[in-house]
């Protein structure tokens, strides 16, 4: 049997794990770190170091890296996530089979949360599906919303407004949702807020949110728009790779 | 000067507090503890439990309950709580003045995240509008929407698809939002979700989210809507208070 802790570590700032992520990791028997690539070693690095930091020494946690496989780029996007998490699923259960062969405790340290825009939960669905004894646990980490809000100072929601949470292809695809003055916006590979008249629109961005390089933007969306852009594009070319978010509001 | 960090506390699990978090409070010289009248007593001893728990002997932080003003339930939603807010905002400044007659760090605990359907952000704009000289300072907070979503193990999101998050209120007067497929209602005062036609809708419903008599209900909306109203209206009459959160998401 093997207990799977999917472990939320926030976005980039150490000090955002919660106690209870600090526990998971050191009851774990086996924590897997994936590796994704040269470009967002950055990524990774956190990772490390969350793991030299919080481990203590009672901890018998070994922890083992791996290569995380590459979705495909092909333009049946779901199809091609479907595979992805298929062969993720594979990497994940040989690695249990080889390091934890009689089961035990794997702790996934995941990047903000387990179930915001993350796929861990599904993966890891896939192991029940295919017939290995696996019980999952979800310990919940900071967003990058949050952090996004937190730095601006800003709430999510307007006084009593709902929120609607979406991707940069979707606001590309669909538009303004028709039922929310707020949209915040992830995993937007570049300026979607472009496709949206952009009159009445302030924005709030972040980039590398709770990280020491972290970058923040705010203003009315006709006036920012353009220096988001340019910033973006300057800071992906100085560190290999950018995240970012943000929070597009309706305003008088 | 004053500085005031508001702090997310998470919703109930002590474990659910971050490190900023427990530094923020240790780094305090006042934390301001509001008390919200005797039914809802479990959230004050949650507060209390925290400080004494988290707060460590180099700490000079002093711990100060005050009761928080009660808004009044006028049918002009928004007005009352704007005349609510500008209240909170008096007691806060009488507070700092009094404790911090020169200045200094302030800690509030905010239950869950400052930034979601909590009006400490606003109240505390109130008083730099009002002309007292507060830098203000967010360290964000695992949210009852982030306990529910890991307690029942699932994502927000369905893959790929936007999340709206929105009030009981707004969900009864606006029914199902047009672009979402997947709804999380917050503040409901109780069975919103009986207003929306039943079909095809799943529920995962979750009271006193990370607190030990946290209880979880989910399944097909039409099967469970009815055992969720009566364990809701059980569980309130039996705590004399209840907070509830669910994620409707539809399905086929």
């Amino acid at each position: 049997m093997i207990h799977l802790s999917l472990i939320g570590i926030g976005t980039g700032n150490p000090e955002h794990v919660t106690l209870a992520a600090v526990r998971a990791l050191n009851e774990a028997d086996l924590i897997l770190l994936p590796r994704k690539g040269e470009g967002k070693s950055d990524l990774v690095d956190l990772r490390r170091l969350l793991c030299r930091n919080l481990l203590d020494d009672s901890s018998a946690a070994r922890v083992v890296e791996f290569d995380l496989p590459r979705r495909d780029g092909r333009a049946d996007y779901l199809g091609a996530v479907d595979d992805w998490h298929a062969e993720i699923a594979e990497v994940w259960a040989a690695l249990m089979a080889t390091h934890l062969p009689q089961g035990g405790r794997v702790g996934m340290l995941i990047w903000g949360d387990p179930s915001l825009y993350d796929s861990s939960l599904r993966i890891a669905g896939r192991l029940s599906a295919e017939g290995q004894e696996v019980e999952i646990r979800v310990v919940p980490g900071i967003t990058s919303l949050q952090v996004l809000t937190a730095e601006h100072r800003i709430p999510l929601n307007a006084l009593a407004e709902p929120v609607q949470i979406t991707t940069g292809r979707r606001l590309r695809e669909r538009g303004w949702p028709s039922d929310a003055a707020s949209v915040a916006v992830m995993l937007d590979s570049g300026g979607a807020f472009e496709s949206l008249p952009p009159e009445g629109l302030y924005i709030w961005w972040g980039a590398y949110l709770g990280m020491q390089k972290q970058c923040l933007i705010h203003g009315w969306l006709v006036d920012v728009a353009a220096s988001i852009l340019a910033q973006r594009a300057a800071l992906r070319e100085q560190h290999g790779w950018i995240m970012d978010v943000y929070l597009l509001r309706r305003m008088k």
